[in-house]
């Protein structure tokens, strides 16, 4: 049985004026932070922002790429030809790159947000895309994407080194995706719950389905949610069972 | 006397549908390309093209770096703190780097564009702001600025390659600055004029003022225009005759 | 058959610094302009100077919504919810209307943009929202979109008066639908032909699709396009060549 | 002794997945909302929203217009021409009038938002900028500005109606200008005193500012804020006082 899972949760999404997920209270819970790079959220103001704190609390520091769509939050689909996502992409990591140089801190993953996330669960090309701009800015970055999805399958043929994604409080079908949110089953609020989840996914490799079958799931990282008002109370909860379970919370990289 | 000189020119400044400038047939005749970041022109995809052709033409690649503006091209003041200013920059120096990695070709310089270049002509906040972005992520690019600039100063003292830039088509006061543009004898159109002020410049270290005084001026790098009906032919012209009258023009690293 | 039909043509297109086309030069050909309101192109300051010109030439002014994304020209799919479609397009009917009512010009008509336009083709909630926007705000708007488009049924079964848009110079497929642009043979570039083309659209109802056969289309109004080095001068002989063959180009409303 | 006031507050300035106030909890306290246009705050879709929830309410719909500045919320000064100032002021009110034409209401106000407001307090042009676009568009509509502002003088000569605005909770100079926020006694906490400010200006037409001394002020409407933790609180508190104190929470046309 694996002894240890990173939690991840998307940070750094406030703009402006605008507030968005409680980052600095959730830091201290989390092992890994995704953090935006200006185009679906953030601007430079928070990024800078957000790398102080992750610095603060010792937390493995990503980038998270997304559509250029500050008004859709990088959620709604954007035609981009393969060619394009690898430039937003490269693009994305390159400007948090240069706060990461600035504050002395290494950026060690990359995890797509939103749509582009989405996009590249199925589509080949997009996971391509994503694959080549982390691989040929940094081959060392890891490359964190959902268990299951193309863009670990194309990171790992191409060399990288990637990261399994899977959701404690998301509900598993039989064919191992997750439970679209819009079904009434598809969230799991008992902390309990989630931290069984997770429990078997790092004891077992598998996860149970909606219908009760058991599905291979491989469990690298979880990653858990910064907005909504019961989130940093989860987060919280999760990692103490997990802690309580014998499980460590830690990054991917020591 | 110097025997050689930099022509610089803004480049990439297209945005999506939009064209601007005449990129590739400069390319020919200068020696460095500043390259906007996307803030207040160029997209990722401008910005690769534009990086692709630089190296096509081996000409030296900087960061033009400007204010968060496309509506307005960077153009108009927009109030900055110090501190925005340093990351806004940091962030674009950052996104174009990416490019040259993946492109293998160094960045060499920085050069602020439109509101940002002028405002840090004279406000010592903004100069140092953009100085420390510069030397925080890389202290052995060159800065660019306006000759005789609060810029070059500081860019000075904290121990930045600084150049001194100039203009062949603008004519000077008597305090060492340009004539203002709305000033009907602001420009310079004619080539021969236009190089007998560069020459001068080089060679005796000063220009002749509208007002017949002569007024020192440092010149290591001469900013062409690439936009308007006659950008190509002025800078065609003034490279052929400067080299016709013995300046070789190249990049400041050779 | 019909003597008379009207020319359409996007306008104030440019955005900031950006030009786009040749809308001067243009609008001395055209009956009808569809006018970009901010959106995908266009600007408060564009809005207002090509307003100007419009009345200046007695052309009729409708307005031209599309997707939120000036860096894509509105010409890439955007994912939104019909409702979010009837907002967007009711803002931007909204926002030029102002500068109709100052200008003391009347808003006749209103024609989606690109992606937007493209939509409405086929999708029947898009075409119904942009029908509902256009209705809610103004029943007498003349909606115009492309010959057999859902957006033509729906607004007809909605009450609206409809304009059936044409292309003199593209190629039409068996099913009525245009032949899609990478096609090498989409593009007419004859004038004579594409006269030849509007006339039977007008004098027999019907077009001549590639693979000889005829098919049955209604023409009220012909797109000509504004961009591209030789717009202004196919415009021209194209409004000439009608006028010579007797046919009347002149606005929808008169 | 005048028996009546407006209360004001701004609305609608969420932005995509960002929530910006408690627009709905303070619409039972308030009389009049500005709602912002879609410039430094707010989009189609929370516009149509607030305008239904104003509706809802039976408050008075005014609209905000601001800078183009989603990323500065407005608040940052641009330059801008008077012409561009006329003109985003044109474009903004219109589109804010076309939810009110489907959703049947009436506009009723303008108030300038953030760094807009604040340049017409002392700049002439602007002022008059900002007055032309309102009465070219509606001379009907109510014009807010600051009590004693440049805005004010301008809309009374133009013939406009103008509402003199006032703050509960800001102190005032001997001048009649508002203390400037960094200054430690420029915010008014204990809703007694706000209330008592607010009698005082009714009954006396005056202001005790910080030195003491009275300064006339003409009190029309006061503006209340809708973000921080305590907004609703305090603009519940203020209502209810201003109630019990025999004035009544009115809008300003009946």
């Amino acid at each position: 049985m694996r002894k240890q899972i990173d939690l991840n949760c998307d940070m750094g999404e406030s703009f402006g004026a605008y507030t968005f997920g409680s980052d600095e209270r959730l830091l201290e819970h989390i092992s890994s932070a995704n953090i935006a790079c200006g185009f679906h959220a953030g601007d430079p103001n928070v990024m800078d922002r957000t790398i102080r704190l992750a610095k603060k609390y010792n937390v493995a520091i990503g980038a998270h790429p997304g559509f250029p769509d500050i008004a859709g939050f990088g959620r709604r689909m954007i035609e981009f030809s393969p060619e394009e996502i690898y430039r937003i992409v490269l693009y994305q990591i390159g400007s948090l790159q240069a706060f990461c140089k600035v504050h002395q801190v290494q950026m060690l993953h990359v995890k797509a947000h939103g749509a582009l996330y989405n996009q590249a669960v199925y589509q080949r090309a997009t996971a391509e895309a994503i694959v080549r701009a982390v691989y040929d800015l940094n081959p060392s970055l890891i490359l964190y994407g959902l268990a299951g999805s193309e863009l670990l399958k194309a990171g790992r043929e191409a060399g990288l080194t990637v990261a399994s994604e899977v959701f404690a409080d998301r509900t598993y079908q039989p064919d191992g995706s997750l439970t679209p949110r819009h079904d009434k089953n598809s969230l799991i609020q008992d902390v309990d719950q989630a931290v069984a989840q997770v429990k078997r996914m790092l004891r077992s490799g598998n996860v149970q389905a909606v219908n009760g079958e058991l599905v291979e799931i491989e469990a690298d990282t979880v990653c858990v949610h910064g907005d909504g008002p019961h989130a940093v109370g989860f987060v919280e909860n999760l990692r103490k069972s997990l802690t309580e379970q014998g499980i460590k919370v830690t990054q991917l990289v020591e």
